[in-house]
């Protein structure tokens, strides 16, 4: 059984006399174990919780390639919550959960699981400038991107991310009431499909972008990501450093470039 | 020396010859110590750091009041974070360090260091309803939590979250690029003014509200929240058996109410 991605509920609204139905975006927990061992509790959407583990664990760098797990399990009567039990390479998760007593107290926030702060870099390599995108293409992403999301995403509760081509067409796209889980469950799913390094390929989040968005953009091999609204400095200062393009404010057929604009036409 | 909160950046925009300096908003990395102890990495605006960490600490329930803490210092010279060393009860700091070690392979993502999926209840009592707020004060909310942001925050990098009194008067509003830290900082300016629980307050937020959202108002004693945006299920479900009363969409002059609308007239 999947669990829905939206949920009914009754509202009261300001100038209507009784209480009217409406939808909102399902939150729920889901707690991931790796070989038996309770690992991350993520807030999320259900409906793709197998490429969010996938994108989820890559991401947070346990692992490099779908490979290195041996099997996803998930569970679906574990009450509020969903459990999902991953079963990977024995030597790599003992050195994985090894790391992971050695940095308990550096249980982190935003930043799930890392090393305080030398963990904040990321060793992937530089991106190549080897191919260009056109203004027209990039503006028509946002629209791609909302034409894409079903109804029940109009909700305004749910972050939309999809990975473009670089002629505009959407490759693939995902939901989630957090960002960062959006865009691990697009990496999942690429990931699964062995599509990754995503190297020729355009990131658009419906949203901000923030150092972490950036970061898992890079990590994908990813050399392009377009935000429909804000990037923060520490987003911006990333790209530079990664040799990605960021764009915000890609709406209403304009966008800011903050960083490689050489892939900009 | 402060850090600011906004940072002036190269842009090139579409349709614009040269570049042009535009504002984002800072995001930087805060690494809190407890009594020397890694704790928690938080990746934050900075400007508000020490309400920040009150506001955080007490959220994550390691301290219950201020008086927990005997002095918390900022390190302003660690490079491209900040460091802010904590220094609470030796007894209760071990007890906690303590929880963290046993729960390390839980370390959580969007639930931040919490034990895996128990966790998540909090043992805050009820909320009381014992007095009601206008339709009309409702309303105008969200505009006076806009007129009080900065011009820097307009930059649309920053959420702002605020607390009222029942007339509708603004009595203190904090800004970040992370939701949940809007939160903990006013929380913890609060806490620090020995103003909790803030039983006969409301709570505005500028975005969505979350899970996360409401249960720290909940333990922060503020029965009631005002969302810009929409929320989610389990916010909804855990305003509902907090007793606590749950609005979104709020703009317009329009709202929503998800759950206790007794408390509104």
């Amino acid at each position: 059984m999947t669990r829905p991605a939206v949920h009914s509920v009754e509202v009261l609204r300001r100038g209507e006399a009784g209480p009217v139905r409406d939808h909102v975006a399902v939150e729920l927990p889901l707690e991931v174990r790796l070989n038996g061992h309770p690992f991350a509790v993520v807030m999320r959407t259900p409906g793709a919780d197998r490429d969010l583990v996938l994108g989820f664990l890559f991401t947070e760098r346990v692992l490099r390639s779908p490979a290195d797990v041996h099997r996803i399990d998930l569970d679906e009567d574990a009450g509020i919550a969903n459990v999902v039990f991953v079963r990977g390479r024995d030597e790599q998760v003992a050195d994985v959960l090894d790391r992971r007593r050695q940095v308990t107290m550096n249980a982190s926030c935003g930043m799930c699981g890392r090393d305080s702060l030398a963990s904040l870099r990321v060793d992937a390599p530089r991106c190549a400038l080897n191919w260009v995108v056109s203004g027209a293409v990039i503006a028509s992403l946002p629209d791609t991107l909302r034409a894409s999301q079903s109804a029940f995403a109009q909700t305004g509760g749910l972050h939309a991310a999809g990975v473009f081509d670089l002629g505009g067409r959407l490759e693939a796209v995902a939901e989630d009431v957090g960002r960062h889980n959006a865009v691990d469950k697009l990496l999942g799913r690429m990931l699964d499909a062995g599509s990754t390094p995503l190297a020729d390929s355009l990131l658009v989040v419906s949203g901000r972008s923030s150092f972490e968005i950036v970061q898992k953009a890079w990590l994908g091999g990813i050399p392009f990501v377009a935000a429909v609204s804000a990037p923060s400095s520490l987003a911006i200062d990333l790209a530079r450093t990664a040799g990605m393009t960021l764009l915000g404010f890609v709406r209403d057929g304009r966008f800011n470039i903050y960083a490689h604009a050489g892939r900009v036409t």
